[in-house]
């Protein structure tokens, strides 16, 4: 039986399709929508399909922008000799919250993944390697995620540039800071230990 | 700084003003509708305005409907003599899930909650008590939420009922079924122990 009037119930089935977002949640969100004044509802939606039209990919770094270029690539004050690689835009920001790397990005959009069917053809690559090749770049920070899938793809990318004599860096493992040595996993703590540093 | 671009940002706001997500889910799920084609989101969009543009009260019952009078008002099957109050229309979606309850509802969206300011005149009293008048009922079962203010506006209505003598009932304290003894709160023993029936 159908408890919900239609348009209730295909706006609950909107939400539900979100990530993370179950039945109980998405009816929860359904009814703050209804709870709202329209012009709310209005402008949510037009939001939902002006950010949907107007975002797209940076035809350099492949970041997500409004313009044509993104604001980092089109800034006059970052490091253009440096470019650090990353999987997705959301890791982009992890970056550029530290407020010290002041390279540029490169976004991958995924990781090699034979079992989700992923492979190097379906990522940014060839974008990165026309980059490389462009002439001005010195150095390449893989960044992607410290797991297999991302591990691989750093390997995998570093050895598609090495033969440009390009220098390719990896960003470390090792204890995360405010972390608890007791807490860390055996492969944590061999990393850390074999990229030990002198004080 | 802005992180994001501006469409970007708007639509993460959005997502945050949602009840119960906080900015990291915010950002998730305006990649998702990124991620997602054109077509997806101009139906979010579309649904999400209808929604909020063709649900609105029963105007028998208060519940939400898109209809001028809700289905179960117009049910030819339901028992119109009883008529079970509650707060919100999902505590009707809830007592229709028994599928044993064939009476009428009557939502007063909200409880009297003088912390919060909602007094009697903000919650749908007064439509409760012209059906009454209308003559047919012979039994309200009240339904608020089993705390503080839940018990307040029970208390209340019911006073307000008596008078023009009609049977008025508030639902059962108890143990919920598959609860642990246990694990039961004092208020809801004696509750259980107080409501006791022969077996």
């Amino acid at each position: 039986m159908a408890y919900y009037a239609a348009p209730l119930s295909k706006l609950i089935d909107q939400f539900e399709r979100l990530p993370g977002i179950g039945r109980k949640t998405a009816q929860r969100l359904a009814f703050f929508i209804l709870n709202g004044t329209d012009e709310q509802a209005e402008s949510f939606a037009s939001v939902l399909v002006e950010a949907k039209k107007s975002m797209h990919y940076c035809k350099i770094c492949q970041n997500l922008t409004d313009g044509e270029v993104c604001s980092i690539c089109e800034s006059a004050t970052r490091d253009k000799s440096v470019i650090c690689v990353v999987e997705d835009p959301r890791d982009v920001i992890a970056f550029e919250r530290t407020r010290d790397y002041s390279g540029l990005y490169h976004v991958l959009h995924g990781v090699i993944s034979p079992m989700d069917g992923i492979g190097p053809d379906q990522l940014k690559i060839k974008e990165l390697l026309a980059r490389v090749n462009s002439g001005k770049v010195e150095e390449i920070i893989m960044a992607t995620n410290p797991d297999v899938e991302g591990e691989a793809t750093a390997m995998y990318v570093s050895r598609l540039l090495k033969p440009l004599g390009i220098k390719v860096t990896r960003i470390a493992y090792g204890l995360p800071a405010g972390g608890e040595l007791e807490y860390a996993d055996e492969v944590t703590l061999l990393k850390a230990l074999e990229g030990r540093s002198e004080i």
